[in-house]
């Protein structure tokens, strides 16, 4: 009998988002001194991509609400990465409706940028497609986040692959938007998804969200079904309950290039004090918008508000609106 | 295709080890409104069982630095459950070379317990089975918890279920005692217990640690492969990472005589609160100690010093003892 956990697949690469995640929790507005770290710690730990943040649209996001990382214009990045001298790869995320990407997604050649990863729910997979034909036309890798998965119909979802199995996008990515998935139904979709694209040479991926404590293990059941693409954040940071902790991961893949130590240094020098002062993680109210497969908004204003642990409250509210 | 996952299976039954786990946080002194607040939450929401704490002994244990919860002595049950006119049932652990089993437990008609939790090491094996066999001859339904299995070998395991198969024990728990272990393991260790109790009517159970945030994954996919009787405490309290939560658990079963609203009460009431005083929690010195399959006492303790955020020295410390 073998032990699988013990191995590790070379082709699996592993993608940072804590900046683009986890600025849903302060609107992007994080010290250079944290992005920079967070950057240099992605290079010291044999991490692949990180990202960076959205190419959100000023016409819908005004500047002065949001820090830089909601719209990563080239001087903003370079001023933390330079030319990006290193293996690291870096990305950023271009929401369907939300991205003025004609004019905001330049040519490979004049970004440092190596990667857009275009999100996108169902409905607006027709705008996505042409955004991912528009960011490989330019010259860059591009990837798909099919959001909201745990919502969708088996044919919807079907559809969807079907779409974009003829677009340049080399990696379509299983999101559990809620956090509401259980392992069996993650290894079923990245079958799917897999099934979709058998032929293509593209990678299935996962971001799973940790409102029932299960991003970890949703992640290595993706994992153990075949997904190559890994998203994870440093503490497990992002909105809401937060995602994959990368300290997690790292711990459990066994490829040597990765290194868990940088990880530990930068969760002690800056997360601890990130975490004194902004919240994340699987606290009860989000425990339970993920069993009700619902989004998050309903604990997270709760969360915000006086009456912040009236788990009750909430419970019966949103099992009333069911 | 089926979707197991929104079904029940009527025969798995729920342990509530809040006050037993829980009290390797405070020494066991809880409050008596706790204690009851938990007992009735237990009885609102159709748990099967309740474990009250430890029948330690008092050569090793001095009653005046533990709680009444490490001894559980009739008069201070009584004190909570009254008769405990219920269908709830009562456990309380009885460690092996810890426990003055012979005296300290009662033939079962003097007492208010219904079950006796005998737990114990491979080494201890033979001391275990003695307590096992006097526990069921005084009355006690009897389970027995074989801690740490994940530093022992195949053959110990299968040492130790064969010598539990003719006893009176009718569980026998698969105790991640590390939080080391990943689903793949859990699943396989849940076949091992399984094939090993074959035609005995003994079913398999499950104790697990978060250290990972594994805790609720792992007993999910334990259950998966058939285990019946599942451990879980209220806001996943007990020694270092916790335990299974049991919000999370309730969210996940199916079967409509669980009800999850009391639980979310009791937390809102009375957990929210202990969280200010006592600390526990899948915490970055967790899950280094368990991706290391070690103790996690090396992370109690820098936890509770003044370095408490000194990751990387508890991981260079660790590394170097391998």
């Amino acid at each position: 009998m073998s032990a699988p956990w013990i191995t590790f697949r070379p082709e699996l690469k592993v993608l940072d988002c804590t900046i683009r995640d986890g600025g849903l929790v302060n609107s992007h507005l994080f010290d250079d001194d944290v992005v920079r770290a967070v950057y240099q710690t992605c290079v010291e730990s044999g991490i692949d991509y990180m990202e960076l943040g959205y190419k959100g649209s000023r016409k819908l996001f005004a500047p002065g609400k949001f820090g830089d990382w909601k719209f990563c214009d080239e001087d903003d990045m370079r001023r933390i990465v330079g030319d990006n001298d290193s293996s690291l790869k870096l990305a950023a995320m271009a929401d369907a409706e939300k991205t003025d990407y004609h004019e905001d997604i330049l040519p490979k050649e004049k970004s440092v940028l190596d990667v857009i990863r275009v999100a996108t729910y169902v409905h607006q997979i027709p705008v996505a497609i042409d955004m991912i034909r528009d960011a490989a036309d330019k010259g860059y890798e591009v990837t798909c986040n099919l959001m909201a998965v745990s919502v969708l119909q088996d044919a919807e979802i079907d559809q969807a692959l079907e779409s974009l199995r003829d677009t340049p996008a080399s990696t379509v990515v299983v999101v559990d938007s809620f956090g509401s998935l259980y392992g069996e139904q993650i290894g079923r979709l990245v079958d799917r998804y897999r099934a979709a694209f058998e032929g293509t040479g593209k990678e299935v991926g996962i971001h799973a969200h940790n409102n029932q404590q299960l991003a970890f293990a949703n992640t290595i059941e993706s994992i153990i079904h075949g997904c190559n693409r890994v998203d994870a954040t440093m503490a497990g940071m992002g909105r809401g309950a937060g995602n994959c902790p990368m300290e997690l991961l790292l711990g459990f893949l066994k490829n040597p290039s990765y290194r868990i130590r940088p990880v530990l240094q930068l969760l002690q020098e800056h997360f601890v004090g990130l975490r004194e002062k902004l919240e994340w993680g699987a606290l009860v109210p989000y425990n339970i918008t993920g069993q009700l497969n619902q989004h998050p908004r309903g604990a997270i204003e709760m969360l915000s508000g006086e009456d912040r642990n009236n788990f009750v409250e909430l419970y019966d509210r949103l099992v009333a609106d069911l």
